[in-house]
């Protein structure tokens, strides 16, 4: 939840637009995570502090050390929700609480996870990566696709690539070479430690920027091809379906999208008071530039701060300070990256390219709040 | 281990230093992490690759989702080791294994931990920090430590603030007010989830750049005072004892230091060939500028590459590309921040400090190769 902050008063609550968007000032001088969800409680207590209480567990010594550490039994909570193919366990998708988290950073645990037959039980002793079809020859072991791509020795006549994972629904997708020797990777770490079976141990491709159906995960198989393989997974699926029912393929670059995590719907604000919105921005094609706040539907914006460092094509944390006055309010972010690419309203999105054109989907997004404070996903 | 690339040849194989040290620019077209630990082979396979076999985990849909994911169970010696005080089960040091990990993040489950009475069972619900002493009045939450300094009002007086926690030790350490007020946070978040329990759960002090102590666990209480409190754990311990039996007390930045994680040891080479050098500089008194390594003990030197972004006081990952022609080597790297400081060799250390300024060692550390691939500490 949104941090209550109604007592603070000064000289920060200068509003920048309509509905109590205050300047972004008071998160400027943070230089890294300010204000934010905190359940625990910050009491002044200049006189009988001295003689604080000894709680439980100052009483006792707590526990001992552990290989591998857990979050705290307290924050059970903080889990992936997810939903199934009907008749399986692991065809489907897991989301990221994103409202229960902060900074940039998507913990590892949580981390978002599509999968078509299950998370597979791979052996990395046995595990291995062919790259085949148009290449000349070479034994190598590597991370960087070009890399190995060079190593083998790219026939002139190849255009794209298939890669092809080793779970049971054998999920594949075609790949322009030019991206593959762009900046595409073959990734073994996230975020330090060997990639999670559930995000594609021992390896899976990662293209910066592209839709994430593209970073096949326990990647086995690359081959250099004259064109697109069309796999199963790229028939009606994966594509950008317009108003006449004809599909775009091979749109592969993520449109730049923001959506506010704090507040958001399962959350629910308790007073009305000095409250920080915050949430993630990205591009596939570049930095984020701005992101601008809303809490009026749109009829007017404010620029929010935006988390340092600002990284291209990553998740940039935005943060905008807001006075809300306990009235029902609409709540909607803007990014716009460094092409000059503004992210397009709900209806715009729609007039361009109708209705269906679900997996690409970087509308505004509206979080309507209600007077009792509760958070719900509203059209605006 | 640092991946075998014996096989690899071509134009990369420029020698910028002694004993095999090639250009970094291997690494600098990489953008992210480059060749690195990697179990799974890569193999080519121009011809019969299309019949590829069906391994077991392809034969059956795979495990499902599960809220909060886990490493491996390939992956379980990627695990923190820890010595505890005698008699206890909870005080003393649980180590990262940084020859195991890759990158700039340490994987929360696997963060250096130094506890002196275990872990505390935390319930947040109850948890409370107070501020008090030398401040005014108010009623605040938030993160920035600035921030709920000034809303509670600082009597001029106050020079110092006592940091304390909640543990069974009541660790508690004397922080200069300047810091205070410059970039310490009480962080809440690590990696984008509520720090974890053995990490100071539900909150912790953060001071960017000073000696890790400092950064007290599960902080109760903060009290402004007019000087050092000299509290139990600021009479012999956390200072820098010199020649003559004297200590340096409160001297808080820890200086730039670099140290090589792959090959270190723990690890063992298999075969003569091209290997990557990798490891992790940082300094408390900003951004690293320039790692240098060598592999002949410091008679020669050339520069690494840094992997981006670099940040002030952070982990920065260095890699260097070095051909090992089977003899033994001794590697080692150093570090210069954007102050211009050089990190000091063992020998220059201990003429300026003698050898009990253990804390702050920050000098030149040395890995001595065997014949046989062996990796040992040795003093060179």
């Amino acid at each position: 939840m949104a941090a209550d902050r109604s007592t603070v008063h000064g000289s920060n609550l200068d509003i920048v637009a309509g509905n109590g968007l205050l300047h972004r000032r008071m998160f400027l001088t943070a230089g890294t995570a300010a204000a934010a969800a905190v359940a625990s409680s910050v009491l002044p207590n200049p006189s009988a502090a001295d003689a604080l209480p000894v709680e439980p567990w100052m009483k006792l010594p707590g526990s001992g050390f552990a290989g591998y550490g857990q979050p705290s039994k307290y924050e059970q909570k903080v889990a992936r929700t997810w939903n199934t193919a009907p008749g399986t366990t692991g065809a489907g998708a897991a989301r990221t609480p994103h409202h229960l988290l902060n900074g940039m950073i998507t913990p590892n645990g949580v981390h978002f996870e599509r999968s078509h037959s299950g998370i597979p039980d791979i052996n990395p002793d046995t595990h291995r990566l062919v790259i085949h079809g148009l290449v000349k020859c070479a034994e190598w072991t590597g991370v960087k696709l070009s890399v190995l791509l060079q190593e083998a020795g790219v026939d002139p006549k190849a255009t794209w690539i298939l890669a092809e994972g080793a779970d049971a629904a054998g999920m594949s997708r075609s790949v322009p070479l030019a991206k593959a020797m762009d900046d595409a990777l073959i990734a073994l770490y996230q975020n330090g430690e060997r990639v999670r079976p559930s995000n594609g141990y021992p390896m899976r491709l990662l293209m910066p920027g592209y839709e994430g159906n593209m970073n096949v995960k326990w990647l086995r198989r690359i081959k250099l091809t004259e064109g697109p393989t069309m796999t199963k997974d790229e028939t009606s699926k994966y594509t950008i379906t317009l108003h006449d029912g004809k599909s775009l393929q091979f749109v592969l670059p993520q449109e730049g999208k923001s959506v506010i995590t704090q507040p958001s719907p399962g959350l629910t604000m308790n007073a009305a008071g000095l409250y920080e919105i915050s949430g993630l921005a990205w591009s596939g094609y570049g930095k984020i530039s701005k992101v601008e706040v809303s809490a009026d539907g749109g009829k007017s914006w404010a620029p929010a701060a935006l988390q340092q460092p600002v990284l291209s094509m990553a998740l940039t944390r935005f943060r905008m300070a807001w006075h809300w006055i306990g009235g029902p309010a609409v709540l909607q972010s803007r990014a716009t990256d460094d092409t000059g690419y503004l992210q397009p309203t709900r209806a715009e999105l729609i007039a361009n390219s109708g209705t269906k054109a679900f997996y690409h989907f970087n509308g505004i997004t509206s979080w309507g709040i209600a007077e009792n404070g509760e958070v719900k996903h509203v059209y605006a």
